[in-house]
């Protein structure tokens, strides 16, 4: 007998990351007596003479953004790695520590500062990916640069300060935690079948369409089985790619659309601005093969019930093992029914 | 030449997981333009009629709380985990799932509405731990459960939905995530060594006093060399104890202290109910050996700047790794110099 996912809590194995995920379908029942999170939307200006991101403004180091009318890259002024550290070691008996050097960037996704992804243009989408490439590749050659972590945190509730349409990059020496607990499981299979182990799921998923928000023949969006965050989508591209640095022209306007579409999708499912951290996972840039990676996109959105409740990952969470309360497929169910097009823009 | 841990960007390693976290010295200085919480400090009353925690009170599914004089626990009403679930395995390609059967208790520490850790006598906070031991134990001998997790969310920002005095405990018959990771660094030391790697650490932490907050015969506390969570705080027993079910009469006394000490300085260091999650990793009780394990309770305060700035663990922390600004040696000199005497209690 096979177990029944929609009715017992169980664990559901993520098969990038090697780990488990505590799911608790009965309890979505539960009343939330908890904090309320504050709804911002009120509407931004398309300029905003105090926004440090808005083109032909000055920061706060004294620098003048140019007149940039698509996207813009500048170091970040107050990066959390800076490039020439030295890379000692320190070492004391049990306490161990190295230096880590590398370089932290912010990456304008439009000069409109009342914009979002999902208010985008696809085309507009397009320049983003385009910048993503190029500082992917030109950060990676960089020598003592093996991993580039292209991300963006959208909201308040997310930690983003600004809400001009932005997101960063941060790359450095050395494999982060949560890329190599991925290159290891990509690897152990690849070495056995000499497959991509996320290829294969994505083919599976095609066939089950359960999960499924997005398909073309070059992309997919869905909900992954092993999902975490409530409404935590995935997008990757159809062909066995390492990095973003080999899309092509094609691919590159499917990965825009299921962009499009998802945080759309995601914008309708509470008629907010929807807050989530997203990344970007690939291959890093540390030299070597590498021919296991299938690189992927990743959207972590803490809204559960409503615009102003959020799940919190907090004491079980931190201490034991992620948990969440509705199952993938009754969010993946909630995100298919909803509209393509954004709610600002409908018009009845 | 040795890393200047004060000056360079570097990365850190912890010995119980066997992960590294990303340390930025320089990055203080960084103004704060996001998300400002909202700070509680109205006074509660030790008794309120529309609380479900409190005495002889009736909860939503119709049960009368006793009217408890010190500690009373109950199983959650909304448990995440259920006894009897089946074990049934749901294997389909790369889909793979587990039922998991668990029980979930919450634990009152205290019948007064009004109270916290930090404000309740060092022999009431015995009494507390008394419980966690009566309950690890008796839950932990219970066919099928393989772990207990104990913890404590406090506050608001951490996903508490009642401020009565209360933490959780979450027992299942998988070993969680984390607990696993900690398993086999410390046994993986025990097998070279013979030796408890918690009990080596601590006895270099005592020597160098630079992150010690507490220290008697019996219990430390410190600001692990590791902590990633701004002020996050290690209490660790000096003897190689497993788990909290092997406590004398004199180490309870010593760890309510050790409890009462840090989360009276944790409310000093912005004047404020400070909000955490708080968690004690043990042995598993699988009914195997474990004598590797070295039992230790860990607080995970997300406050950074003040009683309204907290640190986001988003975008880069989510998706590559742990990120903290200020070190674990300025967290522990601020903690250091605080009075050990609660605010709310200190009359001028
Ligand atoms: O059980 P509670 O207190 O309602 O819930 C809180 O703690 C749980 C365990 O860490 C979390 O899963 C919830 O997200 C949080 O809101
Ligand atoms: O760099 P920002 O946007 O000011 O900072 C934000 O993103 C960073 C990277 O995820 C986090 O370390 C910060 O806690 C968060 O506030």
């Amino acid at each position: 007998m096979s177990l029944d996912l929609n009715e017992y809590p169980h664990r559901r194995y993520n098969i990038l990351t090697g780990e488990w995920v505590l799911v608790s379908p009965h309890r979505t029942k539960r009343p939330w007596q908890g904090k309320q999170e504050e709804v911002q939307n009120e509407k931004k200006p398309s300029y905003d003479p105090s926004c440090y991101l808005c083109p032909g403004n000055t920061r706060s180091n004294g620098q003048v953004n140019p007149n940039y009318t698509s996207t813009f890259t500048f170091i970040n002024d107050f990066s959390a790695l800076l490039a020439d550290t030295p890379s000692d070691k320190f070492e004391d008996g049990l306490f161990r520590a190295k230096g880590e050097s590398g370089i932290c960037k912010v990456v304008c996704f439009s000069p409109d500062h009342s914009l979002t992804l999902p208010l985008m243009e696809v085309a507009a989408i397009e320049e983003v990916i385009q910048l993503w490439r190029n500082e992917y590749k030109s950060l990676g050659s960089i020598d003592g640069i093996n991993y580039v972590q292209i991300f963006e945190n959208k909201g308040e509730l997310m930690g983003c300060s600004n809400p001009h349409p932005h997101g960063q990059i941060w790359s450095q020496s050395s494999i982060p935690e949560e890329v190599l607990k991925k290159s290891k499981k990509q690897e152990e299979y690849w070495q056995e079948y000499q497959r991509s182990i996320l290829g294969d799921y994505l083919i599976q998923e095609v066939q089950k369409k359960e999960r499924l928000l997005f398909e073309d023949s070059n992309f997919v969006a869905l909900v992954p089985f092993w999902a975490v965050w409530p409404y935590e989508v995935m997008i990757a591209p159809k062909r066995h790619l390492q990095h973003i640095g080999q899309l092509n022209a094609n691919e590159i306007k499917s990965f825009a659309k299921a962009i499009k579409k998802v945080t759309t999708k995601f914008d309708n499912l509470f008629e907010t601005s929807f807050p989530y951290s997203m990344g970007i996972h690939q291959a890093p840039t540390d030299g070597r093969e590498h021919e296991a990676w299938h690189f992927h996109m990743s959207f972590y959105p803490p809204l559960l019930r409503s615009a102003t409740v959020k799940k919190f990952m907090v004491g079980y969470e931190l201490f034991a093992n992620p948990q969440r309360d509705i199952t993938a497929e009754q969010a993946a169910k909630t995100l298919q029914e909803l509209p393509d097009t954004h709610y600002l823009n409908s018009i009845d």
